[in-house]
């Protein structure tokens, strides 16, 4: 990873597909968002132009899959909406190819079941989801899933555990990246009381 | 407020404007989007279309303000793009009105600052960001700030501290109207610890 904080801001795409989860997106980029300076990002979905959430409320993807330029960060999210991409042999072949490059691979919740589906987690370690954690660990070949962990770091690859388990992890990434200060600060004034310590899980079973 | 559970959805209409903070809208949006047999939703924006948030990715409005029909619960978050509507009459004076009928008006972080300068805090305890306490309390006429609060319920008002409150508060609106045990069910399923005590407040000065 780059080590000096005079490079250019990093920038973050985030994966978006019809029924992803709000906070999943939402939870990381209001943390990344805070620090312009860092970090630029944009959306990346199907078609550049309205995506559907879960939830109801549509954001904008900035530009479509195809069109997506190269990201120092891939965000991905989980949601519903994703299970129907996981036999998505296109949709893998390009995340896949699309990520290899980047500096930084993460995924929220079920992002981590895409990443294993494309390849993306091979010989690592990760989490995912608890409530689902039998089925997301059916998932990907030579994947070492870990049953209790809010998130893990395996080289390039963060992964963590469901929805709110992302912001823990989005300010672990700031402290990997630009120090434990600037994370501290960040959860401070976001009035989030950061969990900081991979290891906790609460709701692992 | 409606005891029933039978009864039909409430509808949540979220105010967004330009420069709104992610994680106030999100987070929310976020809890009450889980429950889609107790909460429909939508967001209202200056024009219906793109919004663009403080950190920048877009949501889609479903109407304009003047196009909103009346909402069950009003959302109002913050962010930086809310100082410049605070000397809006025509906007404060159509929030005044609109959401007056609401069965229950809240608002995240400085979302506080605008129901102030609506008048929609007139004889009601409030709360707001706690970095920018000082200058949110200088806001409305009679209000009583609260300095140390996650969030504040006065009587059919919510208002909640900055950012991160804002999920805290919305489990405790659940609770209000559908019980605890709902409310404890859907912060386990999105893994998140829910701080339960409005009154215990670590980011207050």
């Amino acid at each position: 990873m780059r080590s000096s904080d005079s490079d250019r801001p990093r920038h973050i795409a985030t994966v978006l597909f019809d029924g992803f989860e709000l906070l999943d997106v939402f939870g990381p980029l209001e943390i990344f968002g805070i620090i312009p300076d860092r970090f630029t990002m944009s959306l990346i979905g199907p078609a550049a132009g309205s995506v559907r959430s879960a939830q109801g409320p549509q954001a904008i993807a900035d530009c479509s899959y195809h069109d997506a330029p190269p990201a120092d960060v891939v965000l991905v999210p989980g949601g519903i909406g994703n299970r129907r991409l996981l036999g998505d042999k296109t949709f893998l072949a390009w995340l896949a190819e699309w990520a290899s490059t980047a500096e930084l691979i993460a995924s929220v919740c079920t992002g981590s079941v895409m990443l294993a589906c494309a390849g993306l987690l091979k010989g690592h370690r990760a989490t995912s989801n608890k409530r689902l954690f039998s089925w997301a660990a059916g998932h990907g070949d030579d994947v070492e899933w870990v049953p209790a962990a809010r998130w893990v770091e395996d080289r390039n690859r963060w992964t963590s555990s469901g929805y709110a388990a992302g912001m823990d992890m989005a300010l672990a990434i700031i402290a990997r990246l630009h120090g434990e200060p600037l994370a501290l600060q960040i959860a401070h004034d976001i009035e989030l009381e950061w969990q900081s310590d991979s290891t906790s899980d609460p709701f692992a079973e």
